[in-house]
């Protein structure tokens, strides 16, 4: 029986859970694969915390360097999170020889090309399933299962606070803020909650799915980033009477040669299976040119069901199968479109005076924009309220969309600021 | 560039779907890998046939032995089907120390045991994740993402054709003959329909399945299977109404150390993800004990994604990743629990005379076999018509519903033969 040694940088939540699911099912792991994982070392600058699994004391350290140069540790697990220090430590182990398996899907999107570059370099393998969609092994799957596709599309619903906050907006009927602070108050949403709910977490996670699919690396500058922050709840309410359900999405398309990619509010229809992915769920969807529709689903984080991912990873690394550094480099790597020149439906919804001529004002506009509409939905309002009114349009570029926008915005009749939000009917 | 040079037995829809596949992605699979998948040899007893894809006829053969023994031949793709002779090519390629990859769950079901030894005896690894979910990468999942779990459950709509079937009885409200025979035409279904429609094709792939998650092998006679056939529009429309879909289902559950399995019909609670899968897909739902639920979905079938499926199988062998044989040997048996000690909720459907004691005499026969009752419906039929009337069951063993349906359909109050299905309500 081989043995594999693990050093862990970073014993919080998810090291924690890395190893209570090594101490609860290493024999198993041993059965199927033949190797027996150890955790050899664990690095932490706190060190007394109880974490609630049995470790002993003496694998214990604050001295992650010491853990990176043991000659007796033979895989390195990340989950220190950040990116500088982090940085720091997963290139030295790649340096040492050492597969390093990492969570840290925001080191992966600002930092992953050095990293991918040092892991060729050295022969030693960067794992990174958990990055992406929790305990789902969605990067296995566009490596290994879908190897044989081009990646025709990728939608994911990646960051499972968003989804848990969207759900409960929908089911109790509340606004953004209520739920978000009661999500915070659950240990649902982090404080502060930025990073999650401005779609910085699901943007880390497009573009290492990205990367697998169209060769690293996508700057996150490349590309719309919007979160669900402020989102009221009328908007979930008549998208629902139109028929969708209203999803903080990842969509990544590849389209003539060129990667459109965008992190937005997205009404997706409630037929689709995204739609009905609720709570702190995660899921992709992915289209292949070979295997069709596919989807993925599973917790999106926490200690365990992430545990699960980087265990598998690390039992990858000890298989010494080498991890997937070399393919994202050589790679061919499509650019990414301009934000401007993408295509989409839109949903609309206007404030407007309540005078017979608004919506011809309105339509004016859109039309010499060339966005036409596909149906619109006008509510009944008591005499000399303000009138909400939603469009729903055909395709149209985002340029136009922002021209007339501004000039929907500015016209007399129009009451506060327009809301937009992308309409996704998965068409090819 | 490293090339791997593939040898496919059988040229029919499926070998042509891989044809395609690496006619058309080769270059990028290259890309990725590092390998440049080449097709070397096709043997099939027709080579006069045009399959839509472009082939030199050179490589065309009717002797599949020279195909395995060509020295030439790097990876060894059987799509012959059938078990005989396929166990043969596969056994001798085996033998020969060449990989195999293979889309055949009859064979894996029947002769797999055998054909893991000699993959394990050899060296050469057996590829099989077209036999399960057509191009779902499931079987990968199992094996690699989830390798940290014990799989504490799976449920698995497993065949495509009873998944449309079921899915056109329920939207267009028809009986099962009407809709197999128009699946016929439409080339959803075979002719014969058995292997699937009886859900045998199902079990194959339900033993494949419990086969990674528990070790090999589950003898097929060692679980309940059951089809849709002569499936009653009315039990779709009464299941609908009480919340539920009917699925044709493979559950597959740890309990206490046994394997619990079954293949059947079963209703599925509608706001299940599994309720949602319509059509021709395909989807299993995975409980690990570390990872929590996880779901993977997408075709179950046809040319193209089972091709998919192929090819990553061709691609990971090319790599000389191994397979999964050892795994398969190594991994500790869990017995098959019997099929009368297992556990379930039913769901009920009897034709009583319109008379006022009946329901009292099919709950005292219920009650005194230990079956309790959770919800009932009746329907308002006209005087001295027969009432159909609906039992929702709570847990009871399988053993005592069997006593209990016969005793029922014994009572002078009941007209023809009571219709029994499973309720899974996943939990745990």
């Amino acid at each position: 029986m081989k043995e594999v040694k693990i050093g862990i940088l970073g014993f919080g939540t998810v090291g924690a859970g890395v190893v209570e699911g090594i101490l609860k099912n290493g024999e198993l792991m041993a059965q199927r694969t033949g190797i027996f994982p150890k955790i050899g070392k664990i690095a932490d600058l706190d060190i007394k915390s109880d974490r609630g699994v049995k470790v002993d004391k003496a694998i214990l350290t604050t001295d992650a360097l010491s853990v990176i140069n043991d000659p007796e540790i033979d895989v390195i697990v990340e989950l220190i999170g950040g990116v500088r220090i982090a940085r720091d430590f997963v290139l030295r182990a790649l340096e040492n020889g050492k597969p390093v398996v990492t969570a840290n899907k925001a080191l992966l999107a600002e930092a992953g090309r050095e990293l991918f570059e040092a892991s060729a370099k050295s022969g030693a393998g960067l794992y990174f399933e958990a990055s992406v969609g929790g305990g789902i092994p969605v990067l296995r799957a566009l490596r290994d299962g879908l190897v044989g596709n081009r990646i025709k599309s990728m939608y994911g619903i990646l960051n499972g606070t968003c989804n848990y906050i969207l759900t409960r907006m929908e089911r109790e009927g509340l606004d953004f803020d209520a739920v978000l602070a009661d999500a915070q108050k659950l240990g649902y949403a982090e404080t502060p909650p930025d990073l999650d709910i401005d779609g910085i977490d699901t943007a880390h996670k497009a573009v290492v799915l990205a990367s697998l699919a169209y060769g690293a690396p996508v700057s996150m500058d490349a590309f719309t980033i919007e979160g669900i922050r402020g989102l009221s709840h009328r908007e979930i309410e008549y998208a629902g009477e139109l028929g969708y359900r209203i999803k903080l999405l990842a969509a990544i398309r590849e389209v003539n040669g060129e990667i459109e990619m965008r992190v937005e509010p997205s009404l997706v229809p409630k037929k689709h299976l995204l739609a009905s992915v609720h709570d702190a769920y995660n899921a992709v969807f992915i289209e292949g040119d070979v295997v069709g529709s596919t989807l993925y689903y599973g917790r999106g984080a926490g200690r365990l069901p992430t545990a699960s991912a980087v265990i598998g990873d690390i039992m990858e690394a000890a298989a010494g199968k080498g991890g997937c550094s070399a393919w994202l480099l050589n790679h061919k790597v499509l650019p990414v479109c301009d934000a401007k020149n993408i295509s989409i439906r839109c949903y609309l919804r206007l404030s407007l005076k309540d005078q017979p001529d608004v919506i011809a004002q309105v339509a004016h506009v859109l039309g010499k924009n060339k966005i036409s509409i596909a149906s619109m939905i006008q509510k009944e309002q008591n005499a000399g309220e303000q009138v909400p009114v939603v469009f729903l349009t055909h395709k149209a570029l985002e340029k136009n969309y922002a021209v007339a926008m501004e000039e929907i915005e500015a016209l007399d009749v129009v009451d506060g600021k327009p809301v937009r939000m992308a309409i996704e009917d998965f068409e090819g």
